[in-house]
């Protein structure tokens, strides 16, 4: 029996008032713990400066430490120990790098080891664009906010002496030794290697090169330099050995491990001093230029001002109403953070270090950088895609100048070099979906040769797929080391090649489509009735074992997969889930077994390659409420406005991602495939506003009507877009990006 | 009985020929062992630039290490574990500095760790301008030629891999810390930092920037960087934690404590490849001027060509004839040791850094640096008065120059930092010294503010005489710390501060005069009639007990003396024998006394306080024959042809000097007065030829002339100056340079 809902159509539930504008919902402190690795630093949408707290070194005060175990961000909530502010950072990675020239306040007696120079805080505040916190060690405020290229300090001091010290021997990278220059009293400049990304790239490394200044003259300037600790003997005579030694009266440059810089005052009460801090990955002249040109003089009031508002004109690209402070609050945190990277590398003049090169290149568009895109070509780019266009095209135009730069279009790049991390081939979903989302102004042959390149070339000269020799030949990768992934890689090469043979099929070159469809198919070789999951394969083609699917929860090793039980992977066919769901027994085994990896609490919200696991229901008649249920259920549990209000690595901005579309009642759930599932919208509006030179509308706004006498209505009903009925649980992106107006119809119970 | 002898006068003994020309004469190993602390490298005279074999670390096969203890020398001849070459050293000095940019050629597979890529060698050569060796470990033959400010290497290589490191992170210098870049396949820059001499200079530090530049394209490039250790779990993941990690794609800079550089070539059997190093104290860019200057191209014949003929003509100043062998070549290494510091410091456009400074200044003259004046105020500028008054004269308006940049003159100066090493204020007497013989174009009124500053200042703006005060008020220096030299220090006030009132009285300062006059004889203080030697005082007066004037022989530490016993001092005021000789009741007792000093073997002559105590025995009518007799038998024991052959540390040529001069016949007493003691020349005929801008000669001949029946005659009869008998066993300084030739007429017999 089908029960009629009466709904109540109303133009408009709330106003987004002067108070509670996007920008007011964003919680930087979201993600800062619960491995979440995000950080709550000062920052401008997809620029390569950000300014943040560095708390995971120096004290046993410290819950995380950088030091004694692997970990990956300058600051987890849970610590307590502050060293300093860093420039540059990663947010929701998974490996160390970046995060160096920590800048420190202290005052009194000058100390730079920071180990001893470390303060505890208090009255911690974030939003974006700005940070600050008391120094409870020295009654020192420090705040801090960021322009695209630069940051800037403020440091409130007691009376009495001041100190600002940059330690550049010291950094969540893995690569040490740096250089600084004193240019004047107030102004010094120099470079650090960074780098080494994962430990496993030990190549690839890069340089960042700094301008710093000081808007006060200071009383003394100085440097320091751990020494080498040298033999007993040369204690006698050394006093300076295996200590840092101060350098009062040099004032070239300086190299080293680990060497720092020093500025010391004489501070009134209350006195601010402020600290510029222009950076490039070109050289100190663009570090320089572009402290020039985007902040000519210390105005820290100015750059927080314009840091908020360009966030806040980003974030207001949608809008939503209706739902809680909370659910906005997890929102546009989302948002924010899927606005973090990949960012800008290009300084304002254009520069930027081309990929894997020592050549400098200038751009008239922006240069992208730090792609994670093992996780992100799952739905960060779709995103970039919907609201961000003219961000996504650039985006392809950099991984397109990479591959004609360096022969390679990118995997996990990292400030212009290749790290390898992860497995697949990722950009072509990538460039693939955006192409089908009508993304099309951009090279396209030379696209395409890249990912044919990568696609058919022998393992022996492939950088992107290293056993594409058994992968060409047998269909599927074989184990070959204990702990070598094999299954996952060749997961990641089907769905690859499930979009490269759509973007061949679509350019005509029909030889080229069938052969990456045929292999596309190739994950079927890997399922095992037994299990009724996929298994590793031996090169002689029989299974792995012993085999157990549900190995490897929890980071535990597992032949055949990465990070992950074969459960985690065992669906991850998106592209072909009709054909999954046939090898499985039919569409209703498709559906108990993917219903029994919730329920057995085998799936993993935090690794990316399940993650849309719970839209694969909707591609079963009658089956989408599961899909609705879970999404729901998910949102619920992992995302929240607390720090550890993400299930784990946001994967520079997966996870957020994740939520944000969810949240907005749709989700890519296959990349290449330009449509998106279905799910019940957690805002009663939300307003996309589309770019109009890439979009039929301008704006496409979601109405998530509920019945009167279902508050509580978490299930879609029917769609109506603009006005007409639309009978599917799928949408397409041009459907969505021509509409001006899609009503989702909501019910309390779950099926039809 | 006067005993008449006949002499015969001859013309000319023998002939400088082709073959023998002064170069020919030079053994650069000759104080390579027994702390002599030269080196065999190969350089020009007085030139910032030298090239020398480094093989003091990294094996037991060394019998020195700079790493075991306090190691001053970048060479032992005792060693055998060569490590590469070093660029520009300090010759003949007590503590490490300097001595870095480590070039090394091997073969075979590349090996980045000095601990292993060392090697032994054989048929080990050198001359002025030139070093060659074989490595056994590879059969690379070496060699290395300098022009001023750049050095060349030629390395030898058999077939296969060769390959060219280039270390900066180690040296002799305690200082580490460097910066690496590449600009092409053949070309590096950089800088690192030197200095921290003696240990205790810790704010003496400063860069040295260079451009490596090799002839031949390599196969491959690349850099290396000792990697911190990490934390033991850390070794899981990153395989180069602790160790050299290679940098094989990186190409712009990499800085460091310990980094360096590499090439590998593929070789033919004895293929030559030639390396340039341009260095500069100013910037990178004047170290590539200095290189593009002075060697466009790699030439190493060329190079090596000029480089002996500069040597040639620089020692070919004093040609000798008669002598054997080996006494030729004492003499003329001592004079290449005696050219090599002061050296000049700016580059080929005149740019050097100012004293104590950041400052880059210009010079259209030379700028000299490495001024060891406690030493070389004793001869070495003496020397370079006499026979290079057109360099003395440039030394002396360095000097001036560093008062007006730092508000100081030298005391141990090293490009461009005072070290405040040693004693005294030793700049004065090396100034009167020389305007008393004639070298007046300075600025006079400078130089005497300069001087007049260090001698009255108060202790506490006292950087030149730390314990002025007292020195002021009680006319000593009593002993306030166990080991504070006390003694030392007032007896080199003394000496200043007596030609400081020669200089006041020349000047018409008569009050000045007599003030510093009256202090130079404050020496009485310190006489102790009980010992007979000079005893260290307290501060109320009385003289420090118990004592031992003996205490303090081979470095015992000493209360009031440094580095030596008071017999080391007690005779040390050259400037008022004849009034220590009433002091201590008479001229017998005095000679007496001095010749106990040498019989019981208190006499070190090694040791620059007492270098003139043989001297002294002159100022007594009828006993000059000691002088004669202990300075030939000095000569005879201490200054030999072999790597031991300087008797202990040359002290930047101080020792060589007193060769030199005592090997000629005649030896600067007294600083600041201008005249020479005689003494048996150890050759036949002394050709010195004098500069006619600043003397009446052009060339003055010194012939010693033995009986016809006593070719051992080694005393000093008689002299006649142009014919004329000279009635004493001194000569003017004027009448030295004024004369054409000057006969030693020689007897047999010691006395009259």
């Amino acid at each position: 029996m089908r029960k009629t809902f009466l709904y109540l159509f109303l133009g408009c539930f709330t106003m987004v008032s002067a108070q509670n504008e996007p920008v007011d919902y964003v919680n930087p402190f979201i993600g800062t713990t619960n491995y979440g690795t995000t950080n709550p630093g000062a920052m401008c949408p997809q620029s390569f400066m950000s300014v943040t707290p560095f708390n995971v070194m120096g004290s046993d005060l410290n819950k995380r430490d950088k030091d004694t175990g692997w970990w990956s961000t300058p600051y987890s909530f849970d610590n307590k120990y502050f060293t300093g502010y860093a420039h540059v950072n990663l947010s929701g990675v998974g490996c160390p790098d970046m995060s160096s020239l920590l800048l420190m306040p202290t005052s009194g007696d000058m100390i730079v080891d920071y180990r001893k120079y470390g303060s505890e805080y208090k009255d911690e505040t974030a939003s974006p664009g700005y940070y600050s916190n008391i120094l409870t060690k020295y009654n020192i405020k420090t705040e801090v906010s960021a322009t695209p290229r630069v940051g800037i300090a403020r440091f409130t001091f007691p009376k009495g002496q001041a100190n600002i010290l940059l330690n550049l021997g010291e950094g969540l990278t893995n690569e040490s030794g740096a250089m600084v220059r004193r240019v004047s009293d107030t102004e010094i400049e120099g470079t650090k290697l960074l780098g080494t990304f994962c430990y496993t790239a030990s190549q690839a490394v890069f340089p960042i090169y700094f301008v710093m200044r000081i808007n006060k003259a200071p009383k003394s300037v100085g440097y320091w330099k751990l020494q080498r600790p040298g033999e007993t003997w040369e204690k006698e005579w050394n006093k300076d050995a295996g200590t840092y030694k101060l350098y009062t009266k040099y004032n070239r440059e300086i190299a080293g491990d680990d060497v720092g810089a020093y500025f010391t005052f004489d501070a009134q009460e209350g006195e601010s001093i402020e600290v510029q801090m222009g950076v490039s990955f070109v050289s100190i002249e663009n570090a320089r230029l572009n402290l020039n040109t985007e902040q000519p003089k210390a105005d820290f009031e100015a750059v927080h001002k314009a840091a908020r508002k360009s966030w806040n004109d980003d974030l207001s690209r949608i809008l939503v109403e209706g739902g809680t402070k909370d659910q906005k609050t997890v929102f546009y945190t989302g948002l924010y953070h899927a606005l973090v990277h990949p960012n800008i590398l290009q300084d304002v003049n254009g520069d930027y270090p081309a990929m894997e090169s020592s050549e400098i290149k200038t751009t008239k568009e922006n240069r992208y950088t730090v792609f994670s895109l093992w996780d992100t070509y799952r739905n960060v780019h779709q995103l970039m895609t919907l609201v961000y266009p003219e961000r996504q095209i650039q985006m392809m135009h950099t991984m397109i100048d990479m591959y004609k730069e360096h022969g390679w279009l990118p995997k996990w790049e990292l400030y212009g070099r290749e790290s390898y991390t992860m497995e697949g081939d990722p950009s072509i979903p990538v460039i693939v979906d955006a192409w089908f989302k009508g993304l099309k102004d951009f090279d396209v042959n030379t696209a395409y040769e890249a990912m044919y390149k990568s696609a058919t070339l022998p393992s022996k000269e492939n950088l992107m797929r290293p056993d594409n020799d058994d992968y060409m030949k047998l269909g599927f990768v074989p184990l070959r080391g204990e702990f070598d992934n094999s299954v996952s890689h060749a997961l990641e090469y089907y769905i690859a090649d499930w979009n490269l043979a759509r973007f061949a099929e679509a350019l005509g070159k029909k030889e080229d489509a069938k052969l990456f469809y045929k292999r596309s198919l190739g994950y079927k070789h890997y399922y095992d009735k037994e299990s009724g999951a996929f298994r590793p394969l031996l090169p002689d083609g029989t299974f792995l074992t012993p085999f157990n699917p549900a190995q490897g929860m929890n980071f535990e090793p597992n032949p055949g997969f990465h990070e992950g039980s074969a459960w985690n992977y065992t669906f991850a066919v998106p592209h072909d889930i009709a054909g999954l769901a046939k090898l499985m027994g039919g569409d209703k085994k498709f559906v108990d077994k993917l219903q029994m990896v919730f329920d057995k609490e085998y799936f993993d919200v935090t690794n990316e390659p399940d993650i849309n696991y719970p839209h694969f229901f909707s591609n079963f008649k009658g089956e989408e409420w599961r899909t609705q249920k879970i999404v729901k259920q998910l949102l619920n549990d992992h995302f929240t406005n607390t720090p550890g209000g993400l299930p784990g690595n946001d994967d520079t901005g997966t996870l957020s991602t994740w939520a944000v579309f969810n949240m907005m009642g749709l989700y890519p759930e296959c990349p290449g495939r330009p449509d998106y599932t279905l799910v019940t919208p957690t805002f009663d509006k939300i307003t996309i506003k589309l770019n109009p030179n890439y979009y039929k509308s301008d704006k496409v706004v979601i109405e998530a009507v509920k019945p009167m006498d279902a508050a509580n209505a978490n299930f879609i009903g029917s769609l109506r877009i603009d006005g007409k009925v639309h009978d599917s649980f799928r949408i397409t992106h041009e459907e969505l990006t021509g509409a001006k107006e899609i009503k989702y119809l909501l019910k309390p119970i779950a099926g039809k």
